[in-house]
């Protein structure tokens, strides 16, 4: 039997806030060091390693950690929700991103329909359409070869598929597997319909409606313009476009898309890469091969999440090691530093995945909670980062937790040997130095080149970013994010955080306002 | 007589801890609410405007920081900077990188030379080259013109100038000012480069190499690098490459590059945007005239941080209320969200500036300082942000302090109306309602969608992101930073915390590694 308390009534949360802390500094320091990261290693799926060495932790903690996973019934959770139990209260929904990709447990039913199957159905659709492109069996109106996909999509339909193509553009080009080009557009400024329009060949190009409403504002003002666009190429709209949505929005039987593809509400935006929301643009791209891959891998790491014992439980632990940070130790930010340009938006989806998930003051039943919830997501890519905001990381009056991630070997054939090192040794080299840097500190006489150590970190290393490694990462965040809610007692699954400012918008815009909301729309001249 | 005082022996600082705080929900209500907006407002230059009506700010808490501004003596101090004072005790430099769009104060002499007169030479062979370049005069071997300028640079020598170059991309495709296309090489991720490489027509392409010493490991790697895919491609690599450096550095004399421009070490690498580290890429890109506009609003905005009137000088007001937020009330963090696809990457830039200018823990005698000093900053643009992390914005346990701007109207020729207002009035809504939302939140029944509001915000509003606006944007944030260093009494201007992980990179590079960072190295297959 599942109950949901708040953590702050757990035995095993309180029995946390006793235990004496660790010194990261002097733990990590001499032999002790070098066991201790040996020691506090996780294999995850695809190769990767998840590795805490450097965190606040020792083997006190993560007793007291596993028994807080217990108490909570972290695992129980996770498994009502993947056997399909209504984990979405707020909005009354299943939470069923996991069954894109994979089955963990019973058959989940809902709506009448096996859901496994419903969504292995749209993936298999749109494998075969995917396929009809890459042959040539589907072109634009002259016969030719479309040559490049613009996903039309916002926040989850944006920030997900982006980051993940972004991921393996490269690897997909040195691998001769980059069927096509994508592009994005998701601001309503106009100005980035504008310039992504200018820089594609729409004649041969693929446009992708992504929204599970049919009603995404910003989403519709952007078909419009590439409408707009079509037409004054003298194209038919209907030939260069599809839809991915529910089958009950008003995109779902439009005569103004080539084809249609179907998510459904037990998918929600930030969770959805590994639906058709990912799956369109992504097997367009790279092909449907690469996505099952990306799919395969994390599948995996979900199996991974089920396991009972903490240390064996990649998220998990990275999830109640986060919980720790926040609540015992009072951090609030998280910066995820990955050393991989390939990554470079891989921290601006983990931002939303992780603030828009978690980053609520009442808990699932709706009463405030009384302590500290979902943390600050930022991160650039490594070495970039440290030759910028790293300064504050390092020698700053606040402690950030930092989440690194690292590969043996780059996706690109080229590197180059300079000062008797190649750039990827270099890229590797930066990384171990930043964690024991962080980690120890180093003493100086000059006390402006003094580091005072005991900034926590972990790492998670691969062997190269393939499509297995990218989707085991994909679900590795999602799995922590899920366990954080669990444990903090939220509805991780729903976002009325952000309605407000929609109403206060449309109001803006049929100038019904008053007081300091018509001051600034006077401002801004609307 | 200035006299540099750690923030928490001024009187003005124990008085402001003393006051009531403001209550922004009711502060920003009904009439009341209205007038606020209206009266705290300031102008800038390039006829923006800081407005900070949703601040948690009123007169009795801007008169004491006013008097703070005065006990601090923030106007005196900037005053000694451009006159050419060692402000930058660390590594006993000037500070001068007002000087490189204008001359605020007495002339400054220093190694022998007049300063500006120096910049504006540099300023001038630039524009000379990048004409003739642009007239064809300069061409590849093959006598044909090019078409393409890729920057190599990291840190202050990437975020800048790559954030402005896509600032001004599409304002100068429509305005038919786009001379050439730039692209930019970073990271020390071989994949970086190659990708960079592969897009780019490297026949046509001129490299600008910027190290202010001519030792940045990463920049001479990827140097290497292109000179690599120059001579497997048959091309003379010394003529397609030009240095940006110092008069002392190894790249100033060299054989290796077409032409080499100079900046010194008074400028330092986060504040270089406006000199040739900017200069070279952006004068290549948009011509010289657009350059000399960004230099314009810069200095229009430099000169207006010189009132001593707290009210009258936004740049010093913003880091006043940004003091008191971080210090007062006790924000760690502040988001950048600029309403304009354009400025995608400014808050990057800003976070640079900011976080390696004012990430410090000891002042600038090197004494441990007993307050929190420079906040983390982050930020993506809206509307992106509202379907993404705006949820913890809204409804977190914790308030960040938000930074917002806009623009009256877009860059781009394109809108499209749909449901009865343009793409353009839908961004500027959008801001509008989300300040009042952040500021006076809502009530409702249901706790879920219960929006507490008290979450302050400012604005800088603009007519459109032109050359001048946005330096006068970019000495704003210059400015701000260089304040709020001087009030908790920072050396804003050196980076000592960046240095360690250098040092432990070399080891691990060179194998002389033991411990902990051994493991790592290993684990990383190095």
């Amino acid at each position: 039997m599942i109950s949901w308390n708040n953590m702050d009534t757990l035995a095993s949360y309180k029995e946390l806030l006793g235990l004496e802390k660790v010194n990261i500094a002097s733990a990590m320091s001499g032999e002790n060091g070098a066991e201790r990261v040996k020691k506090y290693s996780v294999p995850m799926a695809a190769g990767l390693t998840y590795n805490y060495g450097a965190k606040a932790v020792d083997d006190r903690i993560l007793d007291t950690l596993s028994k807080l996973a217990q108490e909570a019934q972290l695992t129980e959770k996770y498994e009502a929700l993947y056997n399909g139990e209504m984990i979405n209260t707020g909005e009354k929904r299943l939470v069923l991103h996991q069954l894109t990709r994979g089955q963990l447990g019973e058959d989940v039913i809902a709506d009448g329909v096996n859901k496994r199957e419903f969504y292995v159905n749209e993936q298999k659709k749109i494998a075969e359409f995917a396929n009809k492109v890459h042959a040539g069996e589907i072109t634009n109106e002259a016969g030719e070869k479309f040559t490049t996909v613009v996903q039309i999509g916002i926040g989850g339909s944006d920030l997900g598929p982006r980051a993940m193509y972004l991921a393996l553009e490269n690897w997909a080009k040195v691998n001769n597997t980059l069927k096509m080009n994508a592009a994005f557009i998701s601001n309503v400024d106009p100005d980035d319909a504008s310039a992504v329009l200018r820089n594609v060949d729409v004649a041969h190009s693929i446009f992708v409606l992504v929204s599970k409403s049919g009603t995404t504002l910003e989403t519709l003002t952007n078909e419009s313009f590439v409408k707009d666009a079509l037409a004054k190429a003298g194209l038919d709209a209907s030939k260069h476009m599809i839809a991915v949505t529910s089958e009950t929005s008003p995109l779902a039987k439009s005569d103004d898309y080539l084809d249609a593809f179907f998510m459904d509400d037990y998918i929600g935006g930030r969770y959805s890469s590994t639906s058709g929301v990912g799956g369109a643009v992504l097997s367009l791209a790279f092909g449907p091969e690469i996505f099952e891959r990306f799919l395969a891998g994390a599948a995996e790491e979900d199996a991974l999440a089920k396991n009972k014992d903490l240390l064996q439980n990649p998220a998990m632990l990275d999830a109640l090691i986060g919980v720790y940070e926040r609540n015992v130790l009072g951090y609030l930010d998280t910066a995820v530093l990955p050393y991989s340009q390939a990554l470079s938006r891989f921290p601006a989806h983990l931002q939303q995945l992780d603030m828009e998930s978690n980053g609520k003051s009442v808990n699932r039943f709706g009463e405030p909670v009384n302590y500290s919830t979902g943390p600050v997501i930022f991160g650039e890519p490594g070495t970039n980062g440290q030759h910028s905001f790293y300064q504050l990381l390092h020698q700053g009056t606040d402690i950030v937790p930092l989440q690194f991630i690292g590969f043996k070997n780059n996706q690109m054939e080229n590197d180059v040997e300079i000062q008797g090192s190649t750039s990827q040794q270099k890229l590797c080299a930066n990384v171990a130095a930043q964690i024991v840097a962080f980690a120890c500190g180093k003493d100086d006489e000059n006390s402006n080149k003094r580091f005072a150590g005991g900034r926590p970190s972990s790492i998670i290393i691969g062997e190269q970013l393939t499509p297995e490694a990218l989707g085991a990462l994909l679900s590795h965040f999602e799995n922590k994010v899920m366990f954080q809610g669990f444990v903090w007692n939220l509805n991780s699954f729903d976002q009325e955080g952000v309605q407000l400012g929609k109403v206060l918008a449309k109001k803006v815009l049929a100038h019904d306002t008053d007081g300091a909301l018509k001051v600034y729309s006077d401002l801004l001249n609307i």
